[in-house]
C-alpha cells in the first residue's frame, strides 16, 4: 500500500471485536469522517477510479442507505462523491421512507428480511448510475440496490465501497456488475 | 427571496400531501440532492453563514442521523458541510449502532421513545461543534443531540437545517442554542 492517499484512509479505519454480536470484528469508519484530509482522500480515490474507468459516461451516483443488522453502520458517501464528480445523487432507502410513486425490492438479511425503495422519477430508463456504500459485507443490500435500479431500467456501471470484507464474498453476489473497493479486509 | 443560491435550493424542495400519514405535508429533499448545483448552493449557504457567524471557532460538524417516525427522511449534509469548511464530521446515531464506549440519551417521539448515541472519543471537553440536519420539525431530535453533546462537555455553537417547519416551533426547544435554517415553511 504505497499510495499516500490510500494510507490516509487506511489509518482511519479502526476495529472493534465482538460488535454488534460476539465473533464479529466491526470496522469503524468514524475516524475517517472525523479527519477531513482522510475523508477527502477517500472521496478523491473513488472519484479518480470512476473517471479513469468510465470517463464522462456516468449520469448519477446512487447513495445507498445501509439498512438492518450488521449492515447498519450506514454512512453515506454519495453526496460528497457526486459533488466531486459534478453529478447528482439519487437516494435508495429503506422501505416506507420515500414519498410519491416508488418501486421496491425485498432481500434477505442474516435474520429476516428488509425492503429497499427508490422513487420512480429518480432515474430515466437508460441512465447510467454508480452505487456507493461505506462497506461491502455479504453483498445482499448492494445486490438488492442493483435489482432496484434495474426495475427503473437504469444501467448500473459499477458498485463501490470504502471497505470490503473479502471473506464474505459479497462481490460474487453482484454478478456481471463490476465492483471496486478502497480497502480489503479478510 | 432574492438570493439566487437560495432560489436554487427552494426550487428543489417538493411537497407530498398525506405522507407518511394523513394530514402531513411531507417536504421532499430528493430533488435537491439530484441537482448538483442546488446541493452545492445549499452547502455553500450553510457554510457561509457559519463563517460569518463563528469565524474560525468551529472544531467539528456533527452529522445527525434522523431517526424514527416523521423525522425519518434522514439525509446527511454533515460530511459535505464539514468538507466545505475544512472540518471533520462526528457522528450522532440511533442507539446501538456505534461500537466502543458511547454516551446516549433518550427522547420522546410523537409515538414512543428513541435513543441517540455518540462515541465517547468523538469530542474532547470544550470542543466547539455545530449540529446539522436536513429538516427541523418538532425539534425533539435536535434537542436530544444537544443534550448528548453536552454530556461530552462539547460546546454546541449552533444548530442548522436546510428546511424548518416553523409552525411546530422546534427552535424553541433548543433553549439558548442558536438555530439557523435556509428555508422556512409553515
Amino acid at each position: 500500500m504505497a499510495d499516500p492517499q490510500l494510507q490516509l484512509v487506511a489509518q482511519r479505519i479502526r476495529s472493534f471485536p465482538d460488535f454488534p454480536t460476539p465473533g464479529v470484528l466491526f470496522r469503524d469508519i468514524s475516524p475517517l469522517l472525523k479527519d477531513p484530509n482522510s475523508f477527502r482522500a477517500a472521496i478523491s480515490l473513488l472519484a479518480n477510479h470512476l473517471k479513469k474507468t468510465h470517463g464522462g459516461k456516468i449520469d448519477y451516483i446512487a447513495g445507498k442507505w445501509r439498512v438492518g443488522g450488521l449492515d447498519s453502520r450506514g454512512f453515506l458517501f454519495g453526496p460528497s462523491l457526486a459533488q466531486e464528480l459534478g453529478l447528482g445523487c439519487v437516494l435508495i432507502r429503506k422501505g416506507g421512507k420515500l414519498p410519491g410513486p416508488t418501486v421496491s425490492t425485498s432481500y434477505t438479511l442474516e435474520y429476516g428480511k428488509a425492503d429497499l425503495e427508490i422513487q420512480r422519477d429518480a432515474l430515466e430508463p437508460g441512465q447510467k448510475v454508480v452505487v456507493v456504500d461505506d462497506l461491502l459485507a455479504t453483498g445482499g443490500t448492494m445486490r438488492a440496490a442493483c435489482e432496484l435500479l434495474g426495475q427503473l431500467r437504469a444501467e448500473v456501471l459499477e458498485c463501490l465501497s470504502v471497505v470490503e470484507l473479502t471473506s464474505l464474498k459479497g462481490r460474487e453476489k453482484l454478478g456481471a456488475v463490476p465492483f471496486f473497493s478502497l480497502l480489503q479486509y479478510e
